[in-house]
């Protein structure tokens, strides 16, 4: 029997990288509901290859666009209403969570709590609301299957072993297109330089998110809730080659490490068929011969203060992650529309968090008005500095 | 409960390295028998730190002395005989084989029978009589732990996998001491140089195999037996460092490679304590700070040549692998007595190889038979060469 997939995100990267292993996998997998922004065009391609039973995109606007599009659909929703219903619906087996921001929250707790199999991309999902998803996942003892690379990597390399049983988690860190660089040197790197990620093809935000390391931040704050491990078991590890994705020190010394292509449909794919593995020739294999030289370094947290200040964040705990995340937003928003240098962003972030008057143990409720409490300063805190 | 450890082989370096484990662990592992050869001076000093219930040793007059040293031990016994009744005594519940050579097959058989955990570590037994040993563990059910460095990592990356989920495995070797020479300067490599190896401290029969390579065709060969892969799917790769112990590629692309500090130490006490793992702080750890560079090559098995004639031997079959084994043998132990030059350990093995009429599907009595057959000729192999 085929299982059936909701797709939170399709458009996106992640989300049409989901597609293609669904495609590769028809036979056992099937797109059941799609959700969208409002790239309604790729969109309506999608619907016509995959025949979804469930559509949403982000606005009633668009819904009628589409609904004029495919004249016998019936079930075109649209906004936070429809990514819920897609993820809750009885049919669907499984959610692939890859909508942008915090809006990935609200779908991620409904499908855990309709008990389904979650499949989680969203960074904001942990990264704001850590707590309370997992108390969620704890509740209805979901298991939430990460799609991130590292984090597939973390959940491979685990496999049959308790929490207890670890001592370190190596998250692998590319280092992004300026690793080596110094503080005075980031001051002349321009958008192009920082787009230009060395081995993985992805959207923009989180490309910035990777030159500054924040990204990398955030997956720290991510394996923390995901793994359940204080955050100073979690090391981060500057590898070049991206071709270990991370690994799992036991406690007695012996180290699972999980490595492959730099291709994120190796992930994905993991993340629908888990617990299986299926064969797949499509996608690029690792080759030693390909990497005759894998290289390690330690990170350079003066220089890259973002991955420094998401660590901090997480330590520090409650309602900070979640400023960091929407401060890192603003300023990398910025300077993606050429209102703010590259150099300046953990300046931002961590004038916002300075200012930042903390709840702990925050509700979903806290987060929210936390994330809106900094939004709304927006423009004025690009410009202050 | 403690579990009680059987070693066979307590003397040398494996059997002694077991035993330091087995006192890091001492309130959950009893070393309840220890059997060696001639070696009673280490093995009396066992004795004394460990108490074991049952001894043996290489022969009656050997056990004579211990007896008269050990007054109150009844249980002294000797050759073949002891090591089976070692290897199936009631009270004992996991064996360690690290008896050298050919001996090791009857008390695995035998421990395999009487339904204990073995704990694998002498390489002729599966290379010479890998058929004969694992219809024996199908038959018992038994499962058979390695202890190997490489086996132990692939052992630990399968988990939870069944092999028809691998693709492939990568066998991973440091090269040896004369990696990057070829076949022209290996004519002058001497005795000492050989017995260098660059990360293992070890017996010198099987650094010698390592400095050929014929180590690592050995293991590929126990691979194959071990976890049931055709040769085909074996891949042998150089890796100077020797972090990455080994590696398994999935059907789905995803490489999980087990890594640590080449210490026999850890895959020890994972083959003692297995399915647990244990906190442990007295062997070393791995750190990638360590290990700026891993690196990776082809191996070149023109000039290795004894690294072909031992994957030929098992894509071969029957009776050939333990006569590649018992050739070695000869050959090494001439190189050893300053007989032979390292160069043409693989001529007199590829000559042997060559002469051989093998049996397939050999019984146990054709492949004693077999070794046998070589062993008789020894001193008029070497000589002809």
């Amino acid at each position: 029997m085929k299982e059936n997939i909701a797709i939170l995100g399709s458009t996106g990267s992640i989300g049409s990288q989901a597609l293609e292993v669904i495609k590769q996998h028809k036979d056992s997998l099937r797109a059941y509901a799609l959700t969208a922004g409002s790239n309604t065009k790729l969109l309506s391609e999608q619907i016509k290859q995959f025949s979804p039973a469930l559509v949403s995109v982000k606005n009633k606007n668009s819904a009628k666009i589409l609904n004029q599009m495919f004249d016998g659909y019936e079930l075109i929703y649209w906004g936070d209403f429809g990514n819920v219903l897609a993820a809750t619906s009885e049919k669907v087996d499984r959610v692939v969570v890859a909508t942008p921001g915090l809006p990935g929250i609200i779908p991620t707790i409904a499908a855990i709590e309709a008990k389904k199999k979650v499949a989680l991309a969203t960074k904001e999902v942990l990264v704001a609301a850590g707590n309370v998803v997992m108390d969620a996942a704890e509740k209805a003892k979901a298991q939430i299957l990460p799609i991130d690379s590292e984090h597939s990597a973390i959940f491979q390399c685990l496999q049959n072993h308790c929490i207890e049983q670890v001592s370190k988690i190596y998250l692998t860190c590319s280092g992004g297109p300026f690793r080596g660089l110094n503080t005075e040197q980031l001051k002349s790197v321009t958008l192009q330089d920082a787009l230009n990620h060395p081995n993985w093809k992805m959207g923009k935000k989180i490309t910035v998110d990777s030159a500054t390391l924040m990204n990398k931040g955030f997956e720290a704050i991510e394996a923390h809730w995901l793994f359940g491990l204080p955050m100073d078991q979690i090391n981060i590890i500057i590898h070049p080659q991206s071709v270990i994705h991370s690994a799992v020190e036991f406690v007695d010394g012996s180290v699972i490490a999980q490595m492959g292509a730099p291709d994120m449909r190796l992930p994905i794919q993991y993340a629908l068929l888990y617990p299986g593995r299926r064969i797949q020739n499509n996608f690029r294999k690792l080759s030693f011969a390909d990497y005759p030289t894998l290289s390690f370094e330690e990170p350079d947290t003066e220089t890259f203060r973002c991955l420094r200040l998401a660590i901090e964040s997480a330590k520090s705990g409650g309602t900070y992650p979640a400023v960091l995340n929407v401060a890192n937003d603003i300023a990398v928003e910025a300077f993606l529309n050429g209102m703010l240098p590259f150099y300046k962003i953990p300046e931002v972030v961590e004038n916002v968090l300075a200012k930042h008057t903390p709840k702990y143990s925050p509700s979903l409720g806290d987060i929210f008005e936390a994330d809106r409490a900094v939004r709304q300063f927006a423009n004025l805190l690009t410009n202050l500095i």
